[in-house]
Parts: C-alpha cells; structure tokens; sequence
C-alpha cells in the first residue's frame, strides 16, 4: 500500500523539487543523491518506498506545476528535459492540488482541510498520509489562550477570532485527521501546548522545526570539531544572501529575527556558551534559489593566541530541501505505523531548531537517527 | 611522581611554544585551552597533571630557548612579556637540551641518545619519558633488509649503513631505552615491522603521525557532513601557504609528496570513494607559522544539482600543535602505566595519518579517545 | 615655520595612530608606508613636511595618550615599544589636548573653540592650523532655518537651538579661525550651505567626507574593471564585521544608513546603474580595530553568463586612516596657502563620499589628486 | 565589405563560444556584454561592425561545431536553446573549417595555411582577413639560428626541421598572406625577431599575448590600488583550479610555468617590486570551464601594520575570452586599415603577457586603448 504526502505549500520551490524528484527517482532518471534514507546506514524495510510515495497538497497560488517545474530548470534546480521526460506524473500530481480552503470560522476552516486530506487518502486508498508544512515563514504568532489545551483551542476555533497562524491550522487539521505532520519551516507549526497534547490524544507523531540545509548544517560539525579541541570560539557572524519567494519573506524582518535566532542556536548548545556575533539574512532576489552564506569565526586556542577560519556556502536550497521532505514524510510515516506519538525528538539531525532538549551537534543527531531507524526495524 | 617528555626538535617553534606554554599553565598565566585532556570529557586521575610534566630534548640547532621563545612573541604565537615572567623555567629547562649525538654507527648513536634520556628521567626521578618527535619533517625513507625484524635492525645498525632515518632511530632508542614514543610528524618513525615488533617486546606503546592541526583537521567534520547528508563530492582541492621552517622543508618536493598524500586519505575514509583534487602546499616565507589553508569542495545534490562551499583557514600552527603534545604525552604515559604497548590506535584524533584501520571523521576518533580515556580510569 | 593639525576627537584611535605615527616618522623608527604624499608621485615642496607638523586637539574623552597608545599596542595597531621609545614627544602632545568646551549657546561654544585652536597657534607660532574631524559618526542633522545661509546661521546659533551638529559647529569654529576643515567621518561637518558660503567668505578650503580605508576603496577599482570589460554587475552585497568605538557608534541604526548610502555611491558612479545588494556593517566588539569586509559580487558576461567573485579585506581601520589623516592636512595646508578656497573636490582620492560631482573611479581620482598636487607646485 | 576571422583552434571552447556568439549578437539574440568595443567609450566607424564579421579557421580535431556547441551548452557556457536557433548559421560556419595541413617542410605547411587563408578571403570577398590564435597552449620553444631574422627562417623552413613552433608557424603563414595575427595564448607567436621584421616587411600589425580573463585582470587593477595607497605588498599567492582542455595543457609542468611566470609579471611591473608568491595552476577536470582561483594578499601599512586580503575568482574562461576575440580582430583589422605594422602595444589592456614596454594597471592600458581607438577614428 502506498503512502501519502500532502505538501502545505504544494507550488512552492521545495515542494515542487521533492515532487519531481520523486517521480524521476521513480522513473530511474537520477540516483536519489541528498536522500538520506537512502545510505546504506538507514535503509530499513520499515520505511515506506520511495516509489510508494504519492503527492497532494494545498498552495494559495494557482501557477500550473510544469510551468514552476520549468522555471526551476531555467534557474538550475532541476535538470534540463525533465519536465518532457516526466509529462504524465505532473500532470497526475497537478489533479491532487487544490486551493487552500476558505471558510468563516477557523474550526470550519480546518475541517475543509482535514476532508481535503481524507478524499485524497481515499482515492488513492493510502495507508496513511503525512502532512508536510513546506509554506512561506510565518511572523511569529501573538499568544491567545486557545493555546493552552485542546478543549481551549477547540472553543477558540469556533469563534470568529484568527487563534492559529497557518503553519498551527494545518497542524491542528492533520492532527483531527489521524495525520502525522512535519514543519520544514520556522514557523509555530506544532509549538503550542494545545497541539502538543491533541497530538498524543489523536496517537500521531509529529517532527520538526525548520529544515537544516545550508550554514547551520555547516555550524552544526564546525561548533562541535571548536568544542572536542578546547578552542574557544569568540565570535562567529553570518551574513545569508538569497532570494526567491523565502528570500522576500525573510526579509521582513518579524520572520527574519526568528530565523535569526534558531541560526545560532545551535552554537551555544553545542559550545556550551554564546559567542559574540550574528546571522543576518540579506535579500537579493537576483540570487535566487541559489543561497551564498558567508561566516566568520575567530576564535583562541593555547596561550591566547587568536585565529580565524571562514567559509562560503553557495547552494541550492530546494535542492538541499527536497529530499529531507522525502526522509521526514517516510520516517514519520514509519514512526506512525510503529504506534509513535508526540514529537519525534531522533530527528534533530534534520532541523535547526528541533523539537525536545536534545543534541545539536550533527553526529550525535546522526547516532540518534540511526538508533531511531533501527528500532524501526526491530519492530 | 613527574613524567618526563624528551623532545626531538626541542629548540622548534612547536616544541618551545609546548614547552613555554607549560610553564604558564602552571604559573596560572593562562588558561588550558587547546589542551583536550583539560577538557571536563576526558580530564581523569590516569593521566599524569600538567604540573608534573618535565621537558628534556635534543636538537641539531642551538638557538638559546630564550631567543626562539621571543621570536615566537615577536611572530604572535606566544604572548608578550611571557620570556620575563617564566626566566627561571627557561633557565631550567635550556639546562636539560642537548645536542644530537653523533657516533660511528646508527647502534652506537641510538645508545648516546638513550643514554641522555636516561640521564634525565635519573637526574628528575621520573616515573616515565616519554619521547615526543617534533623534529622537521623527513623526506620519505630508501627500503632497507633492517626494516623487517628487531634482528636484522640491530646487525644493520652496527654496520656503517645509514638504515634508519633520524625519527626511526629515535623511536629504536626510546623503545630501548623503554620509554614510549610519539611521533607528532610525517616522518617515517616507527612505521616499520622492525620497529613495531620492538616495542611489543619492549613493552612500550607508541602513537602517531602527523599531528592534525588545521585543514585536515576542518576535513573531518565536513568531508563526514556530506556523507551523512548523501551529497557527493565531486571535486576538493587545497592550498596550503606556510612559512617556517615546517613549510621550508615541505617545499622540498619528497616532503611534500607525503605530506598531500596524508592530507587526502581522511577523505577517500571518510566519504567511501576519492574525490578529484589534490592538497598543495606552498612555501610563503613572509607568512611564518600563521598557515592559510584554502579548500574548495564541489558536489553534487538531489538530481545532480551542482553546488561548493569554500573555506579559509588561518590558524598558528605552533599554538595548535604544541597542546597536543601536552596531550598525547599524557595520555601516551597513562597508557604505558597501564600497561599498554604497541600502537596506540585510539589516539587517532590528532593525527593526520594514524595508526591502524580506525575511523578518520573526527566524531568517531572522539567517541573512541573518550572511551579510552574512560578505560584508563577504570583500571 | 611649523603648520598644527587640530584635531576634533584627539584621543580616538584613529588621532592617537596619526600623532604617535608622525612622532615614529620624525624619530626615523619607521618608513612612512600609507602616506600617499611620501610616494614620488606626489612628494612636493609646496607640502609642509612631515617633521613639521604639530598636533593639539579636543576630545569628549580623558583618557591620557599613552594609555590609549598602550592599549592600540595590545590591539596589535602599534608596535611593540612604541610609547617607551617616544615618551617625551606623547608627553608633549598631550598638554596639547583640551577639553570640549561647553557654553551657553552654541556660537558661544564656538568661540571657545576659536579660542583654543588660536592660542594653540600662538603658542606653536603655527603658520596655519588645520582642523581634523577624526570623532564618532553622528546620526544624520535634523534641518533648521540657520542651515541656509551664514546670517541665519550666526543668529540661530546666539539662540539656546541646537542648530549643529558638532561636526559642523567645529567647521563653523575653524572657519571663523580662518582655518581649513577636512572632515575625515561621515557626519554633516561642511555639508550645509551656510557653512559652504562661509567657507568662501573666510577664504579657507575644506575636504571631506568619509574617509576611505578598506572596502570602499577596493570597490572603487573593481566597479571599473567590471565597467571596462563591459560586464554587467547584476549584484553586489556586502558585510563589514568591525569592533570599536566607530564599530558601537555604527551599531545605532541612523549612523549606520548614512554609511551604508555612501558605501554603495561608489557602484552606481562608476558602473552608471545601481546594482542589486547592500552593504551592511554588524558590530561585534571582540574584533575591535581589525575591520573584515566580506562582499559578493554577481555578474554577466558574453551571452548572459551569469559568473562570481568575492573577496574578504581584513584590515586595521586605524593604521589605513592614520596616514591619510596627515595626507589630508598637508594637502589642506597646502591648498590654503597657494590661495585656495571652497571644496577641495580634487582630494576625492581620500574619500567614501566626495565633495563635489568627481570621478569616483579610484585612477581618476590618483589622476585628479596628481594634478592639484603638481599646481601647487607650480603656484 | 566584411573582415574574416581565421581561428587557429576553431573547434576549441573560445572559438566555437565567439564563433555562436557573434552569429546571436547579429541575430538579436543578446547583448554584447563582454565586449569592450561596443562600450560607448570605444565604438567607432573605424571597426569593422560585429555583423560584418565572417569565421573560418583550422583545427586538429573534427568534432562537427554543433556538438561542440551543444557541449558548451551543457556546461552552462552557452544559453540553452541556442543551437537550434543558429542552425543554419552553424552550418555555413561549419563549412569554413578546415583540417590542419601537414606538408613535408614546415615551409610547405605553412604555405598551404596561407593558400587555406587566401581561399577563405576570396570566397567571401572579404576585405582583409585577421588570424587569431585560440589553440592550446604550447610549451617554451627551443632556440633555433632561423628565429634570428626573415632570411635565416626561410632558410630554416625549408630544411626538415621543426624550427617553429604551431603558433608561430601560423604568424608566419599569416604574415606572409598579409594578414595580422593575435596571439590570445601564453604560446610563442610573434615573440621571435624573425617574426618580428618580418611583420614590418610584410606591414601588418599584430597583437598578443595571453587574453588577460580572469585572476590576472582582478591583479592588474588590485596591485595598482595598493601602489596608489603607499601600501607595501608583502605576498601574493594564488591558485586557479580549471578543468577543460586548456586546464589539462597547463597541468604540463613545461607550458604551466610559461603561464604562471606571465601571471606574476603584473605585480611586479605596477608595484615597482617583486611580493613574495606563486600563482599555481591545478587541473581539475569536473571543474570544466568555469575556473575558480583564489588569491591572498598580505600587505604592510602605517608603522609596518600586517593586514590581509583574498579574493576568488569563479569565471567562465570562454565566456570572458570570446568577446575579447572578437574585440581583437574588430581592433586589429582596423589598424591594419589604418596602416599600422609591428606590434600594437596599445592593446595591452586585453593581454597578461603584452608586448613592449607598457603599462600593466588596467587604467592607463584603458587610457592607451581608448587613445588608439580615438587615433584610428581621426585617420
């Protein structure tokens, strides 16, 4: 039986790549570089196919698949040809978007959500379907006290007030729908008391936040290689150049500073104190998908004596993206058949800001994920 | 009970700024960083203090301590006004150099060599030496009948053949002499069956080689960053700019040939494939012991999408290498009191090219030194 | 005869680098490397040399000299044994040093100002004095009706207002001292017109504004050779990571627009359209005088190839503005007494915002500077 | 009446980009970035126009230029779709490619060049046609007694030795048809007195040698920056990582040095003194057309301060040599029209290794290069 993903930002740069690199992994048109699911180390009967996968979602915009497929391959995302070489799949996946549902109440809203979810599900008589917020960064979410628990969120979504940002709504609604979700975004997604608690209620698992493809992956074996060798890191600035429609959201800055701060995070979890400095997210549209991150990092070593390293990242950031979408939706979806519920803390080495009190340094994440897809097996 | 290290290449940058810098740790001068056995990780009763470490040596040069101590505060590796506050330690240890002997054959030097460590370790009453080679990098070694067992190396000593370069021969006299040895260069050392053999029947461990102060060191953490991430590296390609003696004598051409050969391996084991690209290094007098290292990676992501990162390096060699030989000298004692012999593969975390078929990503050279470490205290 | 530089934020870094540096020169200690006006191009006798300068000034600040001297040693600005070397002429310098003076009005506060630059002439029995703004950026002035001409602005100032800001109100000082103004910061210092017209009224010359030490002026050669070879410069981001006083003071955001404005200028002058990108400064106090830039440069070439380059300048803000501090006087003085008045638009050379509709290539601005220099000569 | 193009290499990567360029330029398929001769400082009646230019040439392999256009599509080089577009355009051109000729003397080939040449003059009626070198770089040439003067090379030529090397041999066969020659490699050429006179006995000009593209160009406006600043250039090293045929002729230690000698000859001739530093070539063949190189600078300033800076460099050497080809023969031809013979010195602005006694800063060879192109327009 296969298994559903259904993409909250189905139009969007990621959610397009993941989609087409599904359909030409399938196709055999490309080796599934990127996936990591797919080293020898986490390849496990537990996890669905890459090939079962099949793709739904919801976008607010309504430009045709093939015509951002294309624009994707005009910017060097995708490769030349694909979108001829793979004509039939778009156009099936393009009959499993839809508008994103519109209702006067955000429990009625939800509700549209949830039953778009599960007419997908039926049609296509998925085992289960794994609902995954890849969407424009939201600002961050004023408190209200729906928030508290589910009965309080429950009450609140009835009236007239907007309680949940987007990233919670669809939250809220997979969760109603028996849906696992993961938040590849910064965004509040799952990160309110109330959807903490309907999760366990509802026996779903949920991963998350903010998908960790470029600097803070960098940070996250440079910080720890400073820590093993007793140097002390004294400051360590970024600066992020990329546009594309993430580049323009980020550069409000209510969703730039909460980029801002989860970027760093990861530098006083695994030094074990804040050095001085800042990443800062500038927007150039011209740059586009292809992000250049530039850090610099001194730092003091035996007697004092003070040094420096710096590196640039140039890479593609859909790219780097779309293929951890398809690791989380089949990991999650594993976690799920297991009986898992709650947060899925052994994903960490997927995110910059992940969920629970656990390692940031990437080769303990890894050891934790290896653990995770081996109890998977065990199962 | 002190421990004595012997150092070969005691007048060096390395040596001297390790030697320096002791005494500053146990004047309260400075705080230990660089130093990992300070580390709250790995710091253990098995390991011989800081403050009772002893340094005697050998070198061909006979540049005063003082003087080379203040040229390396004039070149930025070691404070200023250091020279002043620890007059007397220096006095003290100049006292304990001596020259490298020189006799008929390579058996009757390697007897003047022990001799002088065993003057020192009875004029200290130290519990152990152990020797330490920081001496300048050898070209790489003519195959000789003595390499091969303990027997035919100590008839082709007593000839006048010149079987054994200057770091092997130091390593016969150490093992003789039953102290063990640490080879903190590229140089051949012990890397013969003779030699290994020797210290299994002496009962001596031993450690090296090729201390990983900087780019190889950044290598570690990223080149096993890409494999955890499945993205392929398609190109890496270094230059090294250093001045110094090191970087003089890796000019020379058979040098420097070892030397870029170590600098790739820990990517070829740690990737599972060997990238295109070389690691040069280029002889830049004016630069002096502050190396800059520029690597550049290409690879290639989800669909093949091509993207790099670049990297600077810009790190004094001497304050990063001379901790670590604080380090392995206690931990190298540690062991020998142990009662370990033989190569010391855990300590594969400072090394460039190590010992045995060990892990070369640093994390898991880490996992394995603390869990040596830990073995160490339960004894 | 001796000419004085009076400078207005006389204990800063940049002030304390130029006297003690001047001090070096006169002793023979050091070569004068980053004076422009000691290359052959430009050694002229119509500039007073360098021996005959003589400095004096006021700062907001009490830190004694040889203090804030000691500390750019630590800071690595100076060299080592400096301030020993030249005791007795830090000695003098510093019972040149006043105190801001602070009146009831601000035409009152001026004629203190007046009154300290001509007894500091007298006492030098000075030929002229040249009044240097070398103090901390201030935000941009709020306009006001004295700004118009020199009658409103002598009115406005006998009023309790605050009509200047200090840079201009010690322009509005020197000029009724009959004494040329170089502002070397971004402030308003001459940039109102009454101060313009004054100017020319007291027949003196002024320079300004903003000095340029590092990133700017490495864009002022590369924006022409994109330009030459007819490659369009799609973007062009930068990053400026500077400690400091100057470093704090940008960190306020009104300080910082105006720098930030007049750090790209120099893009679309040369190019003759603006390219995407801006140019941010992040303060990060630990990397104090050690200014590092990072800019990203985007272009396209033959058939829209779309290529990169990015440089890092890692250079010390106070040594590069120093020398130029005493350029800019001697030009000054020199202006002055071959009977100039108004804008010295010819020092554009010097500066991140030029005086003037000038050339902001850097070649045509040596070309400029050549020129004025070989007319003095001729006067 | 138009000009032909002979390119010696004309399946080669510049060859075949200036060849599709030049048909999309008349096309109105781009714009003519990267070409300096359409700048409005540079345009002028006296250059033949873009349009009225015809490409023929000689080339050692036979791969059909469709593909060879189709394979520089692939590596991004030339835009997508543009081979379909000049189909017929790449035809015609094919046609005007013709097979190296092997003769029994060089004498015989080189007539048999000069027949090729006259042919493809006559056949498109052109009204002078200028031969340009693009072929692979060849290694130093040996001393022969027939490189003296025009009598002794004839001599030579006629016996059975090699006397000349390919890219001399084929300035001779041009100058004997009357036709001027560039010289855009680091090859031998023009550079032999023969040749030389014998330029001037046939009167036409000639240009060369080595298109100045990339690291070498950022050289030639960086080093004068720190002249004009009295900074003192202390080292400066630098690598160009390149794949692509040329980057395998360059990994030829013999034509390697040619290349990085004339690559360091800029920082001497504008600083008035030779920096400490190589410039090294690494062949890196999946880095294809796109070289990166990075540089590092080390630099004194006021009172011997040590500051810092590099820079990278990631350009399409096609991309940037084309339209310089183009430029070149428009230039060339144009001075030949104007009756010039010898060399063009004035067109040093396009070359890293030019002829005569010139200036390398990139602003006065665009002051000789503007003032040659004024003084052909006056003719």
């Amino acid at each position: 039986m296969a298994t559903g993903i259904w993409l909250i930002g189905a139009r969007g740069s990621v959610a397009v790549t993941g989609l087409v690199g599904a359909a030409a992994l399938r196709a055999g048109l490309a080796e599934p570089l990127g996936c990591v699911t797919e080293l020898p180390e986490l390849r496990s009967p537990a996890l669905p196919a890459l090939a079962d996968l099949v793709f739904g979602g919801h976008d607010v915009a309504d430009t045709p698949l093939v015509k951002k497929a294309e624009s994707l391959v005009a910017a060097g995302v995708l490769p030349a040809g694909i979108t001829a070489a793979l004509g039939d799949e778009l156009a099936a996946a393009e009959r499993e978007l839809r508008p994103v549902p519109v209702a006067g109440t955000q429990a009625d809203t939800a509700r549209l959500i949830a039953a778009d979810i599960e007419d997908f599900r039926r049609r296509h008589d998925l085992e289960r379907v794994v609902v995954v917020n890849v969407a424009s960064t939201e600002p961050a979410v004023a408190p209200h006290p729906g928030h508290t628990d589910p009965a309080s969120l429950a009450e609140a979504l009835a009236s007239t007030d907007t309680v949940l940002p987007a990233s919670s709504l669809n939250a809220y609604a997979a969760f109603t729908a028996g849906c696992p979700f993961v938040d590849f975004t910064p965004s509040t997604g799952t990160r309110l008391p109330a959807l903490a608690e309907l999760a366990l209620q509802a026996g779903v698992p949920y991963a998350g936040n903010d998908g960790k493809t470029g600097e803070t992956l960098v940070k996250s074996v440079l910080a720890p290689m400073f820590a093993m060798r007793h140097l002390r890191v004294r400051t360590w600035s970024g600066t992020n150049l990329l546009g594309g429609g993430d580049g323009a959201t980020l550069a409000d800055p209510a969703a730039n500073a909460a980029k801002t701060a989860s970027k760093q995070r990861v530098l006083s979890e695994t030094l074990g104190y804040r050095p001085e400095g800042t990443s800062l997210i500038q927007y150039v549209d011209d740059i586009g998908d292809f992000k250049t991150a530039w850090d610099l990092i001194t730092f003091s070593g035996f007697l004092g004596t003070t040094m420096r390293m710096d590196f640039t990242w140039h890479g593609c950031d859909s790219a780097l993206a779309a293929p951890l979408v398809l690791d989380l939706a089949r990991l999650t979806a594993a976690a799920h058949a297991a009986g898992r519920s709650g947060p899925l803390t052994e994903l960490a080495f997927f995110f910059k800001d992940p969920l629970g009190d656990v390692p940031h340094a990437l080769h303990e994440q890894w050891a934790a994920l290896t653990g995770f897809v081996r109890g998977l097996s065990d199962v």
